[in-house]
């Protein structure tokens, strides 16, 4: 006897069936709808990169592709990686073209990301993110408008203010800070890094002083009048975003190639306060490519704690569903199988979504079936109906019912 | 000095910069709606799927994923495969939910596939493909209702009937006529094989009569009235699809668990004579997994032959465009930025898709750069107008213009 196969999907990774497959295209399109507001365009690359575009920012970074990716190497010799993030794609893709297109660029992307660790609450080995990245422009206004359009993307589910919180910081700023305190650079870096950890660890100061060599007191509450932080602070409140902005030391996000500006936006609730996406500004991401560099900003949301967020404040709450046909012909047992086909070709070629019950129920259950998954109409063909071609078209919600010839009745709904 | 990266994609994937992602998307988005049209619903999964779901079907699949597919070992040491195909994936779903599904099951998936194959025309290593699998249904109309749905996957892009043939066969009425001369089961299968390679091949008698041991003739031009191919043909046809329906022999399609209708679409243009698309039924898929079988039909179509048919029959001209942002608004210069990003928002929030020039061109340019792109409105924000806030409207196509405050000149366009 054969061994069956397991229906499992891998490890890490999701089945979408139609019911989930319907609420992550509602959370995609909102996206997607969203950077299109603010004029992005929308691209995309492959899943399979050349594993050197990871790892060509130094050891730490062949330690990450080499620890928490899907690399391998190809018959061709060559090695390649799963993406773990789009960020690299992008400044492939903007270097690549750098001199045909036409700076600012506003690009997004939908895509799916691999990443080799422990499956947990939120972090699975594949997931989809909105990634937003705008390059070209220094000038404060390009980070203002990138927190923008992360705060609408939230706004655009109809999340309130008191929702969620934004935590911006500038890392610039920060080693100006820490240079003052008397911090070489090594130094900087490695207060960076446990910055990062501060909200996860409990010895926070025994372990700054211990990379200082002294007590360290970091007061940034609120940045002085003229730092690029200060502008963009106050940016951001003329365009109407002043409740749910707080500068904060800590926020200084993970990937090492962000120079400038960086945030996060933290959800308030006590039941899932937890980061919920986050970005920042690079200067030169694509210098790795050659050329002048291209300054940038971007961030990336994933859906996993998109979905969680909107659970969390019931904002999916009859929002999705899977769009039943708008009609569905009802043959009275499988002689009448064609007969109903022809007539639902009359029907979609109206632009109304059509489904032909074609299983072996009986006539009564089909019509139930119907009335279960959402229907509008339904339209039952026997063999009277095939031989007088004349057809009544019911309405499900109001029991009223239309009699007519199939053009008669498509032009009663159409 | 370090070594410069390649702004190069892996090698037989693509990037998808927006003028190509539009293109791709107004597939898609042709795809999904011509499903849900016929009642489709859409679902997903993982592009990683244990080995053994594709090694399953004997030692030929197993030569199949060696050879290829990119498969690997995973940490956990459990052998992964980017999935070849989808068949196999929506076979585990249905097997894995089949108490909880309302059959007839309509399902269709737009998955990217990889193959590792040498790179050609029409034939790369990452691809996506429109998928429609229906489940449950043994009659005949549900493979008239997927040829139907294929046959208007192309109709819905602007095709005519002459621009393409639907190819149509059985396998199980093939067996039958290969049992009536007297093969026995293995030349049959070896007869399926050579069949479908008959259109590549020059010597095809000579290699029949080695398998058969006799001359072989086959003469199946019309099927027999009674038999499966006729009322699926019949069905076909009284549903409208007359035309470029025919009935071919030689149509046996590569996959072995097709087991009794089989069709491929061909495009009927000189330049590009070849398989748009193809599919059968399959009476055991899920048989594999344990349980009763479940019957069922689909077929599969991938993008680049989609792009490639509708290029050859000009199908794609003046359909598809980067949409341009609705409004430009243009800051004089960057002390503007925040004023213009703060308009903006105002547009954003009324639903009209708004950009914001933030580049340090000249005023001049930035209008001339707005007319290229094909944005309909612009409005220039400068010193004057921030201390008015009376800013004017201007209609690049009519060089009408409109004065008024913010709320005025969206009220205009809304």
């Amino acid at each position: 006897m054969e061994k069956k196969l397991s229906t499992e999907s891998y490890k890490g990774t999701r089945d979408f069936y139609p019911e989930d497959m319907a609420i992550q295209r509602y959370i995609f399109e909102t996206w997607a709808k969203t950077a299109e507001l603010f004029g992005f365009e929308r691209y995309d690359a492959s899943i399979l990169e050349p594993s050197e575009l990871y790892k060509s920012k130094g050891a730490e970074n062949e330690e990450m592709v080499r620890e928490q990716t899907y690399t391998f190497i190809d018959r061709g010799d060559r090695e390649v990686t799963l993406r773990p993030e789009m960020t690299p794609t992008v400044a492939r893709m903007v270097a690549g073209k750098r001199r045909d297109l036409n700076f600012p660029v506003r690009w997004y992307s939908i895509p799916n990301l691999f990443r080799y660790e422990r499956p947990q609450r939120g972090r699975l080995r594949e997931h989809w993110q909105l990634n937003c990245d705008m390059f070209g422009v220094d000038d404060i206004s390009a980070d203002v408008e990138m927190i923008a359009l992360a705060y609408n993307v939230l706004k655009a589910f109809g999340a309130k203010d008191s929702d969620f919180e934004i935590r911006i910081n500038d890392r610039s700023w920060l080693n100006g800070i820490f240079g003052d305190f008397g911090l070489n650079q090594d130094q900087s870096k490695q207060m960076l890094t446990l910055l990062d950890r501060k909200e996860k660890i409990t010895n926070f100061d025994e372990e700054a002083e211990k990379i200082c060599g002294k007590p360290f007191i970091l007061d940034l509450e609120e940045p002085e009048n003229g730092s690029r932080l200060y502008d963009v602070c106050k940016g951001l409140q003329e365009i109407g975003i002043i409740k749910n902005l707080k500068v904060s030391a800590s926020t200084v996000r993970g990937f090492n190639y962000y120079t400038s500006t960086v945030f996060e936006i933290f959800d308030t609730s006590p039941t899932n306060n937890r980061s919920l996406m986050g970005g920042g500004r690079y200067d030169n991401l694509t210098g790795l490519f050659g050329g002048d560099p291209i300054s940038g900003m971007g961030f990336g949301l994933g859906d996993v704690t998109m979905r969680d967020f909107l659970e969390t404040h019931n904002l999916l709450d009859g929002k999705v569903s899977i769009t039943a046909p708008t009609l569905m012909v009802l043959p009275i047992d499988a002689s009448q199988n064609i007969e109903a086909e022809k007539i639902a070709m009359a029907f979609r070629n109206a632009h109304i979504r059509t489904a032909v019950d074609l299983s072996d129920k009986k006539i009564g259950k089909k019509i139930s079936h119907a009335d279960e998954v959402g229907t509008s109409y339904i339209l039952v063909v026997g063999a009277d109906e095939t031989v007088s071609q004349i057809f009544t078209l019911k309405t499900l919600a109001t029991k009223s019912e239309t009699k007519g010839t199939i053009s008669e009745l498509i032009a009663s709904l159409t």
